[in-house]
């Protein structure tokens, strides 16, 4: 019997019709759809398919053991981390062996801060894998300001939230347009950090691209709240003929 | 009569499948298509829509007068540009107020270094201006390596080669993951920079990606000539549980 595929597919920033036409062949007719969520919720990128799905598919949520509960820095993070994958790779390796094809689906682009990765580097050169690439979350967040993000040499620095709040005022500091994206609990300290490089007054922050409940404010009046999917964006000044 | 909207609509990295759906949807319905093009050249974007337009669609290829002859520091280049996109303006301007809509090609995502800003600043807030986001050059890209962009925390810096040799070695040694755009003519410095940055090694070039004549090679093997469509890659190193 043939190997099936694992299929680990780029659904864009949150608007239905903001998937590639590959994906959304893909995800229509997938018999096995697979993703992540955190237990008891219903998981982004299943969210962003919903309506989509063959009514005879067959899901498999994956729910992280953990994903705030363990500090990062704890040894046991990534020993737990390590284990879900492990496991979630051993069901997608059976569904191949058994000649099943999967789409695994992951919200914005796969190869870019994406949970798939993980799966991907412990299936490759198992069984077949391909990955279709995505509209990511940023550029479903800066069309959300209307503005254009980067102009003639601009450099663009994309970092984390999750940065010690020293190296992000140097970041923030030495660059043209800027994007920070897993904000969450973060942001306090991210605009402290904002702030202490002098830029508050160009920073925006956009919750939910591209999906209802999209929202975009100037960090200087943003509450100091904000969900997983939000993204801090300061435009580029480049050349403009 | 009501005013027509432009669309500055993003067509992905270069596979006709790789569109999104709304863009999918806007280029085969459209009866005006406008796109930027070298004199003499078909024109990426025109490319990529190759074989979607209607028979019926009304094309306005745009061409520069100027990309690489003049000095981009030489007045005369700006001023150039900036009569030239005045005049797309105008001709867009008068089919808005004629009624029709007018879909404009743009390669990859519109507010990421594209030409449709300089037509996007100059339309808004005379005409509606609607901007559909697309999978990025660079997304296609790091797809092309088989290997994600950034893991974890890891700083993804992106820069245009056409800056200082000097400024290329200092945002290379400082950054984990890295995408280098505009390339052309200015491989030979830029591989320069990377060398002495200390990571050769690491560097891979990527010609055309997600089109047939999509070319992956080592930076260190790579010729000293590439396409204007060529992106340069460090994928980053981060925490992979
Ligand atoms: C694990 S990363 C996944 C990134 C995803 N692979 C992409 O290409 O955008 C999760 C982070 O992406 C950002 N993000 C992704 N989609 C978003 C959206 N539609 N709106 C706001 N933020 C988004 C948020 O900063 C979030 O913390
Ligand atoms: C004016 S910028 C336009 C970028 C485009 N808006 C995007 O989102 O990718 C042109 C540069 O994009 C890069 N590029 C865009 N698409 C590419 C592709 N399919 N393969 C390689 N390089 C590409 C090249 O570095 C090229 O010099």
């Amino acid at each position: 019997m043939s190997l099936g595929t694992i299929h680990g597919v780029g659904l864009g920033p949150g608007a239905p019709d903001l998937l590639s036409v590959r994906a959304d062949r893909l995800v229509r007719d997938a018999r096995h759809v697979a993703y992540f969520r955190k237990a008891g919720r219903s998981g982004q990128a299943r969210r962003i398919a919903e309506g989509m799905l063959r009514p005879d598919a067959i899901e498999l949520p994956m729910e992280y053991p953990v994903t705030t509960e363990i500090p990062v820095s704890d040894p046991r993070y990534n020993a737990c981390l390590s284990a879900f994958y492990a496991e979630c790779t051993a069901r997608l390796l059976a569904l191949s062996r058994a000649g099943e094809d999967v789409v695994v689906l992951c919200e914005g682009d796969p190869f870019f801060y994406g949970s798939f990765m993980h799966l991907h580097s412990r299936l490759s050169g198992q069984v077949p894998v391909a990955v279709v690439p995505g509209i990511t979350g940023m550029a479903g967040a800066w069309n959300a300001t209307g503005q254009p993000i980067t102009w003639g040499d601009d450099v663009l620095t994309i970092a984390m939230a999750t940065l010690p709040e020293a190296e992000l005022v140097r970041r923030i500091r030495d660059t043209d347009a800027l994007v920070v994206m897993k904000i969450g609990r973060n942001l306090c300290k991210l605009r402290r950090a904002v702030t202490a490089a002098g830029r508050e007054a160009e920073a925006w922050l956009v919750e939910h691209a591209a999906m209802p409940e999209q929202r975009v404010t100037p960090l200087a009046e943003a509450t100091s709240v904000t969900p997983y999917f939000s993204i801090l964006l300061i435009h580029g000044r480049g050349r403009r003929p």
